[in-house]
């Protein structure tokens, strides 16, 4: 069962496994500093499709199929499939989901979205309702740059501040009857919004919604930083990430030894010319399934706050004079002790 | 507990109850048949805001706070809410949900949104991580008219196939304490797509996945259609509601006497030249909300099923020649006999 520790808040008295997960990453990444941790590198931004949303939807199917091959299951084994992405009406995901002919729930929450499936896949799983249960995302760059920025070829110049939008897809199926590493909690997000309206700065908008996520959830828990080997923001990237330090460090909390942030991972800025670092929902993903998971697989990590950010506004809305709401979901990983 | 019956089939051991709902609708839904249902009708499009989609995040902060004003709790007595809607990167929650500042999971169901929400807010419930939990959606006629069809200063014909998208919103509020109508089961959708590439016929490309999810309910739970009162679609439409039939009957099940649609229900398509009906998260959201739980409370229904259904297509999907998937979720409705 699980239980309530405050507002959002919860742990489980049965840890909910982690059975199978993947990692699918476009050439970019796989040229980056993790690039050797990914199942599989997708050199072809098109992965043999006509557009690049019908490839977003191969990489998610891609990461679902590698994540149920490593875990010995087929789809028939999966009860419930938690699915979003960026593009438009999650657009991604209904096409994936189409083809695996599992039941669906839909989900937005920018990137965010991978924690948020986390959540609902591990409730459904410790219900019952769901013997296996799995939780996929993904990212495009050029489907994603199109929509929120400007055309490809364009060729807009990029601030600074920017990030950019990983090629990627990440997913993990949930049991809870296999598997060493286990979800024992966790934390829904509330929304946070400073009044950021800079699209080219979404590190600045999301860091205050992942202050508060891990605030809540360590003072619900009654937990200090050192007790995790890692605290893992989803994408703030190099400035996002400062941020959040100088946050937390006003509230009086250090999180500068644990803290990791996917986004500021994935790429090396220096060579790759990727300014703050990476974004979008298969960021966090993909970082999360070819680095973290396996680095607890192996004994390197025992104990690691996963929590990924979203930054929830849409081009419409920024015209319309809005700023940046951001929402940030966590859930504590832990390695069983044999 | 929750209980897995078959894939995506649940029953509830303890029933999760309907703490608190309500429904707000625009000035042509309070003209139509169901008008004197809703809690409060909208006659400005705009809700004083300077544009339609601060207008639509206007309708369901309304619908939220009208259920919690019924219920008599507060914003704080929620632990989460769940909430979608089908502007692009669902911006009409995002705001909305920044104004109550309570956990959120933002989801992406079109408009099976309702059913999704009442899902998982229902697992939240009977797990014991919320203790009350909130779902709630909307949508916009003038919203979703801009952003899936034409700008409306175009004035572009529609076809008889058509339906009308509502400016409409409905809340739930979940609890495990009190209410006599009751949450005892449900069946997430999985997505059916027959081939249908036309925008304006939607009830045609859900009809096949309401009847999936109809079929796959009554099979798992071993019940027939007269087992209900009421078999409620979500917004069929009235070529939809045909066809939804036809598929059922050649399976050898007639749910004719119990079924009723909330989109062939909300308007009067003479008087009000809606053709198929009424469509929009904010429908069948409304139609529950405003209609059909407050039959069961005043005891004129004991049992219903409530499957929503959601087109899951984007005008670009559609532009890049796909077919538009379709997915129905199912929650099941029972009124506690004293």
């Amino acid at each position: 069962m699980a239980k309530r520790i405050a507002e959002g808040v919860f742990s489980m008295d049965t840890p909910v496994r982690i059975h199978g997960f993947a990692a699918v990453a476009g050439e970019k990444e796989g040229d980056g500093p993790l690039g050797s941790c990914f199942d599989r590198i997708i050199p072809d931004s098109h992965f043999g499709m006509d557009t690049w949303e019908q490839a977003e939807t191969r990489f998610q199917l891609e990461a679902v199929s590698l994540a149920l091959e490593k875990a010995q299951l087929s789809r028939e084994d999966l009860d419930s499939i938690c699915a979003g992405d960026l593009i438009n009406q999650c657009t991604g995901s209904a096409y994936s989901v189409r083809e695996l002919d599992v039941p669906f729930l839909g989900l937005y929450g920018a990137c965010s979205t991978m924690a948020e499936g986390l959540i609902i896949s591990a409730v459904l799983t410790d219900s019952g309702i769901a013997r296996h249960a799995a939780a996929v995302t993904s990212s495009h760059f050029s489907t994603a740059e199109r929509q929120f920025r400007f055309p490809l070829s364009y060729g807009g110049q990029r601030t600074p501040t920017a990030q950019w939008t990983c090629t990627a897809s990440g997913a993990v199926i949930l049991s809870r009857e296999c598997g060493s590493v286990c979800i024992t909690g966790g934390c829904i997000g509330r929304i946070t919004d400073l009044g950021v309206t800079d699209i080219n700065n979404m590190g600045s908008a999301m860091a205050p919604a992942a202050a508060d996520t891990i605030m809540r959830y360590l003072s619900a828990v009654g937990t200090a930083p050192e007790d995790y080997d890692f605290i893992v923001t989803g994408d703030l990237g190099i400035v996002g990430s400062s941020l959040l330090l100088d946050i937390l460090m006003k509230q009086g909390v250090d999180i500068s030894a644990q803290h990791r942030d996917c986004g500021a991972m994935i790429f090396d800025p220096e060579q790759q010319d990727t300014h703050c670092g990476g974004s979008g929902c298969g960021c966090s993903a993909s970082v999360l399934c070819g680095h973290f998971i396996p680095m607890m697989m192996r004994g390197e990590a025992d104990s690691i706050l996963f929590a990924a950010t979203g930054a929830l506004m849409s081009p419409l809305s920024l015209q319309q004079g809005e700023s940046i709401p951001a929402v940030a979901h966590l859930v504590h990983l832990r390695k069983e002790k044999l």
